[in-house]
């Protein structure tokens, strides 16, 4: 939408007065090199193809997993906790698989919450190396357009001579501050702000799992763990959930 | 009031200097797009219709609270915990009627503490999003207005052979900074500003209710509820409350 | 001094240069429009209010203060706790009266702390309120500059024609500017500054009667409480205190 | 080294360029007015006066310290604790000297803490306003500079009329944004730098002072107090710590 | 590749355009100047020499150390914990070392824990002290930039007589930014990050050496152990590790 306003305000035939070899190699070359310099290579590539991560549709399903977590409650609470072994099995999440067979092994609950909660922590670790990636790049942008613009301008008021090639010069100098600007708001800010929302929605869902299933393991009843888990929720999910799936 | 100091200061036959599609497509579009990519759907609609809660009048009425939860700890004590599930009925607030049931129903303080402490931080994580919302799209609308001002002076610099439309081209290129200010400046910093203001109010009510409630499962006396639940507020407010309503 | 020197730079002839209704109009209209739209009126006029507070001087007098509460401390020890609600009636501070009149009460240690604390918490954010009602204005003026500075260019740009007329109407468009950083330095920063610093110093006041409070309640040495209080003095000070107070 | 370099930039003889009365009034004048007006006059000459701080060199030997807390470990593991009391009066350090006097006493544990640290507390208090000065200092000058340059500006745009005065004009409007900028970086920020790396150490000596007292005053090994105490240090610093001054 | 684009963008033969002495002296030598001035003379030189680790590959490996901690919870296990002094002595980390030898010789678990925490702390806060200095050098670069160009921008202002000089000094004015912003986003933002990174992978390597140890010390079931340890780890690496070493 805005590229067609970009287009639309320069008219289509001037588009290429916008490209320019050399202002992309020093705004795209100088910000991605700087960020290379400043990470690790495996963070620098974790980092890179975190971008696809943006077009991975959520898969967290609040009310399903808290649907879940009572249904394994019902079954802990009638069959005992061994009986969660089976439906371990059946569970695609491996943190939830994870938790439910330390609870299983008769793991004491203090060292389940504290495995849980390190994995936990360590997950948002990753996550903020990634959005950080972003950042980083989305910072270093600006400044490197800022640094090509500089260059440019050095360049034309030695050769001012000329009046003619002034305006031109300006123009490519102006470019890298530009290409700068698109780089951070077009593509960075928007990345980093989807992997922060992707990680708040998972970190939510990883804690609900851990307050479920140590409920779970400390025995309590399933009405109340409900209770407890749908305050994580907005009141009106929370309606529709009783509506539908409390029977289940 | 600003519209119309704008307006004097550019004169009402000129406004029309002051539109421009393409730039609003720039400015506007880039601005709600970047912010579009960088959340969940859900989240961006919640957000744009956070704008509505602007206007609504904040009902939250800080002594009349009080008020209420003292009349609970009344009842409580004369009549017992149970006698609370009919006045619980006349609650307007859902927030507070949940914590009377749950009270009603038995359950141990620590958990009651614990459910409504989790509606709570939940409450102002959502929120907290919507504000985000509104603060994201005023930082990007500036960024956007700048990209858009770069492609008009790239423009601009390429054909300053005929000197009568510099001019008017670099108001047209300067015209998307300014649209972007003014969404920053006109719409998002008040609205978030709003948001914020409302949340805090909000919070502390639903942090009064907590207090307030646990105070009355605990059998408190009603005098030592009202002195705690009066530290909330501001010491003049608390005086007319003293005179008008404590022999409620 | 700082006016003297902006007119003497200008010239005294030439101040009717930096007047201009609708700059004023669009950058203090702007501003303190934003900032009402972000509030509620309630906060919006203590806000406003709240500028007085700068001349009103601090009346904190940290080393009277600690030797009241040893004064104080004394008399609970020879005649009593109840006898300090005499000693009460005689003290001007409401927080320590309050507290006082709590400990006469014979209210547990753990509520009077909690009493104490909510009410030092909730002074503090409504002065926090105050602050960050000048802090918004102060990132409004330059804000509200900028688009009476861009509206003002635009209009310019389109009036190139007679090139005498350029330079006084940039400078028009340039004095939002300088009206929205005069606004932003001369009068919000050293406001919000004022109201900061008064409300350091208000609330470590009031962290001392907390902590002498409860020392009096448990019937701690004075001796020992005047070594716990002068710990939150400078050193420098408290050896004043020694030689002249410490005999009371 | 820098003033060096400015002088060789723009030659020896123009340095009559850079000095303009009207321009320091407005910069110096408004930057300190502003802060004065934010501060109490105490805060602000106490401000004012730590200036001079940053050229006294730091006494803090953190090895030395150390070595004297393991030495008064062994007087009191060999002596008893009373003995301390003639130790403590060759002790340069008062806070040093306090702990010491308090333990003799024989002051509970858990006081001797908390007195010490809300004097740790209240001394890092005293040099974070300190610090808060220079920084307030420093965001001032830019600022006063750049209205300074606003008012220059303004002037110069009514006297368009003259060319060859256009050029010395603006020279002088800049002039103020330079002195705010050298204001800025040349004085406030080591100086708020510098405050700032002294206060940090002295926080970390006094709290090895206060986790070795404790220690002494639990009668703990004097090689565990060494082990303890030496985690605060850098590893190298360690070493040669151990080769020399253990046998003292 | 960034140099070779600015030289590209630039021409080859106009690189001395580039390189101006008074310039690199105003802008270099202020920054460093500022800096120096602004930390005690041991830690600019700690901060200085903090430039090599950015090329010392890091030798963290998460993997090989939690096997080496599984390997000595089944030596203690099987042998006792005093048959770790003897494991301790083929330890390549001082770290790891140090809290070995704690634990063979018995030191209570609380005390154990503190000592590896405060040197773990004051790791991390030796590490922030150089990332600050190059934070610090890094904004002190763009300042100190435009203090040359304003110094070099108001000597221009001067000499407006022949049009044809005011090319070029213009451009000597602007090579102080860029020389500024060159200092900050070429080498002090990509230093600064690498150090940050650089500390987060050691800091999170040595709160699992602090964990290993005290589940080591308390007899923990080594399976348990590396169900704990593996939490701090991406699910991704824990699976190979599975694989290959945990027949180790």
């Amino acid at each position: 939408m805005c590229a067609f306003g970009i287009i639309n305000a320069a008219g289509i035939a001037n588009i290429g007065r916008y490209v320019d070899v050399a202002s992309a190699v020093i705004t795209f070359g100088g910000s991605f090199f700087a960020v290379l310099a400043s990470k690790s290579l495996s963070d620098y590539l974790a980092g890179l193809k975190s971008f696809l991560l943006v077009f991975k549709a959520s898969s967290t399903d609040t009310k399903e997993m808290i649907q879940k977590i009572i249904d394994l409650s019902n079954i802990a609470r009638k069959e005992g906790l061994l009986s969660l072994e089976e439906a371990a099995s059946n569970l695609d999440d491996d943190f939830m698989k994870k938790g439910v067979l330390l609870i299983v092994d008769g793991t004491d609950p203090e060292l389940v919450r504290g495995i849980m909660e390190t994995e936990l922590v360590s997950t948002e670790d990753r996550h903020k190396s990634k959005i950080a990636f972003w950042e980083d790049l989305g910072s270093m942008g600006p400044a490197w357009g800022m640094i090509g613009t500089l260059v440019g301008l050095v360049n034309m008021l030695y050769e001012m001579d000329n009046p003619s090639t002034i305006g031109p010069s300006m123009a490519v100098a102006l470019i890298t501050t530009l290409y700068g600007s698109l780089l951070a708001n077009w593509i960075c800010a928007p990345v980093a702000g989807k992997l922060k929302s992707n990680n708040a929605s998972e970190i939510m869902l990883k804690e609900i799992m851990i307050e479920g299933l140590l409920s779970i393991q400390a025995g309590e009843n399933p009405r109340v763990i409900e209770e407890k888990l749908k305050s994580f929720m907005a009141p009106g999910d929370r309606m529709l959930d009783d509506g539908g799936d409390e029977n289940g």
